[in-house]
């Protein structure tokens, strides 16, 4: 599945604080098109579609942002959503007991009474959008390092107080086309998202890791939440009425989404590094973490249900990282890249303006390249982002939020670490106070396991190290963290959110302590790391974003940046090895290739209804949409504006998306929405759901 | 430690087939000279030494190879051997129960009757080299592709089995200077190897894996064996004194031993292959399974003192490997490689003769290199060396070596698979019948991760993958092969080899069912492999090495190909980060370093020794000898030919050895004789073993 966006995390994080990009003139079906900036003369000029504002309008209210890092939309006008089973699996997990797993066994609220809130999860829909280029700009004009980045960040955590007025917005200054542009995106914030239907995750996930990011694919994975307020599910009056005509092939097809991140611009400087070294790094980190993972399910049922959920994350991770690096390796992809950023440097070279304003950004960014290598050890390490890479327990992230949360918020807001600005603050605390079951020995196993890797990789000598272990082993040391904090307590970290410093500094909490202990350690290499290296980023990046300006105009897209994106595309297959991959594929499949055992198992709903059904259903089908991770979750639309797919993953060779668009073989894999109804009418008998869809079918 | 040195597995395949390189001139301390082409000039020019016959001699006919790839020395008149505790933990194993573990106790052979066989070493003292080049290039002349490897095979094979007249000799035909050159090495070998003293892991390896090829060290990485024949301790009149003068700082020091691989001369296609896939995919998969190893540990004390022999080579061979690919990323090292291969094209290419001759030579190894590429994959997961990947259970080897074994014998020697000539059937037969104790579930998970991973690899969809697991899930599958095999009764083994194909064939075993099954398709991959392959990489590396001869003459020394060889070097330390690394160690220093918890904790003889111990005593140095793994094991000599110490390790610079030498910053690492002797008499009381030490340091 396409990984869900990742926000702030590990290797990820030069990734995300690095460059955003703005591609070259938009060929075919490529792109992820702000709602603002839509290619409206291109799609009647190829298409013939006319992108009303109405129609654009009604689908943009209807998608939603899950907070989870995925996308959706509203189904029905009662708050009804639809995403991926991926997307909820956390919230299946932590509503899971040894007696009820619901990732086995699937979820169905018979009565709305039944619906069950999904700790810590929210939902936000795009209201307004406004451009804030010129009040950034004019607040860091004439900056540079640590200057530049204090003016940034206290300007946008400002802009986003000022628009977020209640606790049901939710504000972000978004930075399009490098910094070329500026927007505050103004959402409403839905906190209270609860559980409706799910399947098993055997037929959600069918095939398993062998057959993620594959095609052909047999997988329902789709789940409906509902959004709700003071008790009550939300009234949603822009919503998606289900396909009344079905996709086919060679449609006109349209993804509503939140794409996480692209890296289409980046320098070639920053591609070599992370081909030759970030993403070696990572892939080799995950997949150590993966047999552990994999081994640790062995110990016992329980076990397994708390490491799979991890697990599918990791794997799904590491596959698509695997994609991604193997792209970038690919001479023919890589030298376009290379070709893209001569043919651009060559014009502003030409031109002794441009050459004289942006000529020099290329070399500012490969020397901040160079020594953000030097601090990327220390920075996955030390500071991280929620947490170290060594730190895999959510009691340490608590213990962090909590410490730095104690510190941060008695600062004026323009002051706080951006994490901690009013605009922020209620998603910080609805994280911190939602519920999540933890087994004290996998937290001890992986804590093990992380500070082991943490003293390989700085070195048992280093002084950080030396401080966090002592003379203690890595084993000893994690379980008396874990067996020595209460953080896994919701009350207990509410008394400690609530009680502020004086609180943080009487605990006896272990893990609280180790946090304190440290955080001067992780403050500063962040902010050496901020001054010296994203400051230099941001600033240059912004640059080569001009200078793109200059030399191709503005009718192009900006990289992903994990808000909502409209993406043209056609139902199609693709060629592999001279075969044609066909666009469809059916129920029928599914039972074709199931063998009975893991991962190739269907669940017993399905064998037991196996000979009633309509084996010639559709069942999931690609188009050359370009989608990447975040866009899990995002409804396929047809020329009426209706759902007539969801999105849930992409082929092998969309990975390389992250770099750059193959439309050739590029493929977006969705459920058909045709399987959805089918399965929940035939299979599950979920009569409520499907009758909430009918209705709408209708409108 | 430096890893064993690996004979033909997995990802090294290529490696170890590809191209044996020649050097360009060394610069000062750098190569591994065979003992018939020796730098003498330079050591009387640049050191005053006279490498008399008398001393090479000695020192060559002194020093040893062990089968499990290591080297080693006679230290006494009776067929004492010295080598490393990590070159005799496999036999350590072999010998433990979960009621006596050698590997974590130690072991002493208070009498001689104590002494332990152990199962499947040999050692082999090198006697003659003759040069056999006009007898391979006569055969192969004219010849391409399959011809050419016939050829190539039926030639060495009747080479080999002329001189190894008896089961006591053993030979091979070494391909040196990439073919410039081919040696016929005659062994004398003794296949009754025992066990006499072995200190306890936490000493041998004292720093584990965090320390491994880091230097300052603290390890007494040490063991005795002795060779016996007919029941009785072998005489080795040659064997090295005790060093009665110790080294000191800058002093010329010499190292004889068996460096396994070095890839120094490989072409810059070749190298960026290693760089960018091989050695990726490699660190991946080791990095992995050392995961899974290492929480497989966690299920209590048998399953840890089995799996831990098998992480110790999966740390050390993952820790190897990493050194060896960054080492590659270094872009002033790899530019090295490139602009020397540049400057010996240019050299080539401006000769009109050279240039028809060998010009064409590096666009086919680039070509070869090419295909190598894109059948790896099924190379090593098909084919493998002794096993494909997946298959890491000893009763797959065995079942593979039965039934290639019943299919091979009966041919004529110059037919067969070169592995059973009849030059190389008796090590074969030693390694076949040799007593291993395995575990069951162990067994059974690593198949089950091995069968994942080949189904992860090669596809689903794969139809060497349906074959092997049918609709099996791995875990089944391996489950049912492991119990339904009896190869590891060493009676049974006996009766499938003598029985041949009958009993092969009438056999009811899985794992023999499956090896006999999937046969076919190994061969058939590895035979594509080394026609179209091997072969032109055979061919096209000669045509580079004697291109060469031809620019640079012939004053340099062959890439290691696990034959003995000399290393000439100065005891002395290195500047790491600006600060000085001292040459030596001491004992105390280990006892600074103890934290009291593994891999830092000293075995309880020590602590209970530590307030009578001269704690000032030399323990560990470094040298700049040009080593890399295979010389484990090997004596570090003085000018007056005696053992002043005993490799065991390189620095984590010295990992680049593989592709270069830096004598800036390469160094070997060795426990000092003094610290070997003082350790057995003041900590372990094991005077058989120092007596017999003393009686020789006085001869």
């Amino acid at each position: 599945m396409m990984r869900t966006s990742k926000l702030w995390s590990g290797a990820a994080l030069l990734a995300v604080m690095g460059a955003l990009g703005l591609s070259s003139p938009a060929e075919a079906d490529e792109g992820m098109w702000p709602f603002n900036h839509l290619p409206k003369a291109m799609l009647m000029k190829k298409y013939g579609f006319d992108a009303s504002d109405a129609w654009v309008g009604h689908v943009r209210r209807s998608s939603i942002r899950l907070s989870v890092g995925c996308s959706g939309s509203f189904v029905s006008g009662t708050g009804l959503t639809l995403t991926n089973h991926h997307c909820a699996q956390d919230c299946l997990s932590r509503l899971s007991s040894p007696q009820h797993d619901l990732v086995q066994r699937g979820f169905y609220a018979q009565a709305a009474s039944d619906e069950k809130v999904c700790p810590g999860y929210s939902i936000q829909q795009l209201g307004e959008i406004t451009d804030v280029t010129a009040r950034v700009q004019q607040a860091t004009r004439g900056l540079a390092g640590e200057a530049f980045h204090q003016a940034f960040r206290a300007e946008s955590a400002r802009i986003e107080k000022e628009c977020a007025t209640s606790d049901q917005l939710s504000c972000e200054v978004v930075s399009l086309y490098h910094g070329g542009l500026y927007e505050l995106y103004q959402y409403r914030r839905y906190q209270d998202v609860r559980l409706v239907f799910a399947p098993e995750i055997d037929a959600a996930s069918f095939g398993g890791d062998p057959d993620n990011f594959n095609f052909p694919r047999y997988d329902v994975d789709f789940t409906f939440l509902r959004a709700y307020e003071g008790g009550k599910p939300v009234s949603t009056p822009d919503h998606l009425a289900w396909a009344s005509t079905p996709l086919m092939p060679n449609d006109l097809s349209f993804v509503v989404g939140n794409p996480g991140t692209t890296q289409r611009l980046r320098t070639v400087a920053e591609l070599e590094y992370l081909r030759d070294h970030e993403l070696v790094e990572e892939l080799i980190r995950l997949a150590q973490y993966r047999g552990f993972l994999n081994e640790y399910a062995e110990r016992g049922a329980e076990a397994r249900r708390f490491a799979s959920e991890e697990l599918f994350q990791v794997e799904n991770g590491y596959k698509e990282l695997r994609g991604e690096h193997e792209s970038l390796l690919e001479p023919a992809f890589f030298q376009r890249l290379v070709a893209r950023e001569q043919q651009l440097r060559a014009r502003v070279n030409a031109d002794p303006t441009w050459k004289a304003k942006y000529g020099g950004a290329w070399a500012a960014i490969a020397e901040a390249q160079a020594k953000a290598a030097s601090m990327s050890d220390e920075m996955d390490w030390i500071e991280g982002g929620f947490r170290p890479l060594w730190a895999k327990t959510a009691l340490f992230s608590w213990a962090r939020t909590l410490v730095r949360g104690a510190a941060e918020r008695p600062k004026k807001n323009e002051e706080r670490l951006e994490e901690f600005s009013d605009a922020r603050l209620p998603r910080v605390e609805q994280r911190l106070f939602a519920q999540r079951p933890l087994n004290p020995s996998f937290e001890i196993s992986k804590l093990t396991f992380g500070l082991t890797a943490l003293r390989e990789r700085l070195g048992t000598d280093h002084p950080f190290v030396k401080k966090v272990l002592g003379k203690a082993s890595p084993a000893e040391l994690a379980a008396a963290l874990i067996k020595g904090s209460s953080l896994e307590k919701v009350e207990e970290r509410k008394r400690l959110w609530n009680g502020g410093q004086a609180a943080i500094a009487a605990s006896k909490d272990r893990m609280l302590q180790l946090a304190l202990a440290i955080d001067a350690e992780g403050r500063a290499v962040r902010s050496r790391f901020e001054n010296e290296v994203e400051s230099v980023l941001t600033k240059n990046s912004e640059l080569v974003a001009r200078a793109r300006f200059a030399v191709y105009g503005m009718n192009s897209y900006p990289d992903a940046t994990f808000s909502p994106r409209l993406s043209v595309g056609t139902v199609r297959g693709w060629r592999e090895n001279g075969k044609w991959v066909p666009a469809f594929t059916t129920i029928g499949g599914a039972f074709d290739r199931a063998t009975g055992r893991a991962p190739f198992a269907l669940p017993k709903s399905w064998l037991d209804h196996q000979s009633q059904l309509a084996l010639d259903t559709p069942l999931n089908l690609v188009t050359d949409n370009d989608i990447v991770g975040g866009n899990s979750g995002s409804p396929l639309i047809n020329r009426q504006g209706e759902l007539a797919g969801l999105i849930f993953d992409g082929n092998i060779h969309s990975l390389g998306g992250t770099y750059g668009f193959d439309i050739a073989r590029n493929r977006a894999v969705a459920v058909d929405a045709r399987a959805i109804k089918y399965t929940l009418d035939a299979i599950y008998g979920a009569r409520r759901v499907t009758a909430e869809l009918s209705a709408n079918g209708k409108q």
